[in-house]
């Protein structure tokens, strides 16, 4: 009977396990239609005058880095809790702000991941019925995800909210049905990998939502800005695209047994993961720096670490996982064509499966890898990379940078112990 | 004496000679300008009510393929010259209309590239002044362009004509200038080699005229319907491109002793070549049909031979010159990805130049071959490739298949010995 059981677990341990194929399903299978776009506090309950959501996995309010202060006293100002920065500044220090985890509230922030009840966002709902949101992206600069909260910043959110949310709802209303992996997927073909990258794919959304913002837009003059903005953005489709990665982590979380990584995010200090068969437990570690290519004039101690939630985009196979579909995205972060499809090879050594959506065409079409799987992650050594943006530590500053990041591996190593510790890997 | 000549005979072969450099400079930095969509009569006095402009070198009318014929009888009908399919026979039969290739009058016409007085152009304009033009794209199946005249077809060209010529003119005035090599070289960057997958360059299209047809657009149900239809139409930016590549021609065209080829083109019968220092002469071949990849159910004999002005594209330096730029359209042409790349290497050996501004982001950033040489092609064999459509030898068919073409190799050798007979190679 032991030789049985041994035959057994070998078998098991050199094939990917069920519960492992079940979330690759569900990353592989799920879909995820653009619902609407409206205040953080039409979609969840989580937000309130006195708490906010924040990227990445739980952080004290007195330990939050730079750019992430700057923006809650952004929120603080937006929602008029605050007259000015000193009331923001007290009303922080004074502890009677919650902070909760945006990926606990089925939500996405970029960056520093501020989302207070009045942002503008974007949200997605999945075939399976997850409600899933992510803030309207400002633009590169002065933008409060990158901790900034001066006059214009704050005019131009205030717009965002005001005027932007409601244009772009009705026109979402009033056009076909958006499906937001088909929209990635039309992405990858187009040069993006829908992550750092996201030119053509913010094109694609211009294109489908053109004829409702020409034909049926109640404020013509508020369209015609909101076309120029999202043209005038090339990240403005990243909260479209990492809303539905993170409706296809949701579908794969949750499966007893399954070593399938469902989120990857970082706050600025530590960067956390999780993983569908151990629940909401995080598995921590500093946030990386990584090699990034800095913007002219910038120094790596001007770096905030690895902050934000859309590392989701990895998470659910595409970004640095499609590397190799975006070439033009190569000499930015620093690397070259070759070294792009190598990444993505890399990571198929530690993915349980294989995309049948999101395909590379300069792989003649192979799907992208999906299903980081904690246990090869730890038999190989090799830790997921992120193609991500980086942030300036002072608040104002804005993107200093971009690259590609290792991401520590040590989290992975904790998770498949602690999946094996529980005796749940057969 | 003779020995001085000989080396510096032996130095000029081995060297592009100063009138190719002349032509390469003359692809690589004109810039052109969108000017305007009108009326083709608003543009140029070579069309009338009996003389019609035709793709190719010239062509007895009653030697036209089957498309073209239709594509007569359809331009008659929609410029009410014929009240029905017998009375526009009549009148092609009669032999009372005269032809005249697009190339004679700065135009680009895709497949027949019949154009009549009242066809809807683009019309670009050169910094060194040419003024070029082409038909709005009708989309694909029924299309004039591949001779179908049926009442839903010359309904839509009245439509495009009356309604969504005017709209673009407007919002093209109301827009900030665009400039279409950069059109197209955005268009290389995001997965498209703008000859024969434009997807993503006509999505660019729409994001930059989009805030001038929501704020400005006076007649808001036919802006809709324009946007609509840019948008359901992958190759609606080709006559942009192309109008852009004819100029670009142009400038390198007329320059004593260049080797550099300016035109090819084919009416369906034959395939014609010219040189920028042999003038207006053609150099003729029967027009090829390579290996296409036909839709489902087709024959190879029911395919037109080459017919269209559109492989202006690769004359231009981009199309099948920039393959490996849009990887995802190789399975639809039927090769793999590193086949893109051989093409574009083997097109290096017989161009005279590389462009600055057509970069290949899967290169390096690596500039696309610009300038074909025949003398080149002559010392090599190696002739030219296009990546065209192909059309069904039937009236009202369409597109019947796409492929990597290679273009005969006998104009080129002909063109050459030209020059050199003429005593103009030094």
């Amino acid at each position: 009977m032991a030789d049985v059981s041994d035959t057994r677990r070998a078998a098991s341990s050199s094939a990917i396990s069920a519960a492992a194929e079940q979330s690759v399903a569900a990353l592989d299978r799920t879909t995820v239609r653009l619902e609407r776009v409206c205040a953080a506090r039409e979609v969840t309950g989580e937000v309130g005058r006195r708490q906010f959501l924040h990227a990445g996995p739980p952080i004290d309010i007195g330990d939050v880095p730079g750019p992430m202060r700057g923006a809650l006293i952004g929120g603080l100002l937006f929602e008029g809790e605050a007259r000015d920065v000193a009331e923001a500044e007290a009303i922080i220090d004074s502890g009677e702000l919650t902070l909760l985890p945006c990926h606990d509230a089925g939500a996405l922030g970029a960056m520093a991941g501020v989302i207070t009840p009045g942002m503008p966002v974007v949200v997605a709902r999945s075939s399976v019925g997850h409600l899933t949101f992510s803030p309207l992206n400002e633009g590169i600069g002065g933008a409060v995800r990158y901790g900034s909260y001066d006059g214009d910043t704050l005019a131009r959110l205030k717009w965002m909210a005001s005027d932007m949310a409601p244009v772009l709802d009705d026109a979402i209303g009033a056009s076909e049905p958006i499906e937001l992996v088909d929209l990635v997927a039309d992405g990858l073909r187009r040069g993006d990998e829908c992550h750092n990258r996201l030119i053509a794919t913010t094109a694609i959304l211009i294109t489908r939502l053109a004829p409702a913002l020409i034909g049926a837009a109640r404020n013509r003059e508020a369209a015609a800005k909101v076309a120029k903005m999202m043209g005038d953005n090339g990240h403005f489709s990243l909260p479209f695209a990492i809303s539905m990665a993170k409706a296809l982590t949701l579908a794969a979380a949750d499966i007893a047994d399954s070593p399938i990584v469902t989120t990857m995010s970082g706050n600025g200090r530590e960067f956390g993961i999780r993983v569908s068969g151990l629940g909401d437990r995080w598995f921590l570690a500093p946030s990386p720096i990584g090699e990034p290519k800095l913007i002219a004039g910038a120094r790596l101690e001007d770096v905030t670490p690895t902050m934000g939630d859309s590392m989701i985009s990895e998470t659910a196979g595409f970004g640095a996982f499609a590397m190799s579909a975006a070439p033009a995205i190569m000499s930015f972060v620093g690397g070259t064509v070759e070294q792009a499809r190598g990444m993505v090879e890399q990571m198929r050594g530690i993915c349980a499966g294989t995309s049948s959506r999101f395909l590379l065409p300069a792989e003649e079409h192979r799907g992208t890898p999906i299903g980081i799987d904690v246990h090869a992650v730890r038999r190989s050594g090799v830790a997921p990379i992120i193609n991500n943006g980086l942030c300036h530590r002072l608040q104002g500053r804005g993107r200093i940078g971009a690259g590609i990041t290792r991401i520590p591996v040590e989290p992975f190593v904790a998770a498949s112990d602690a999946l094996l510790a529980a005796g749940m890997v057969r």
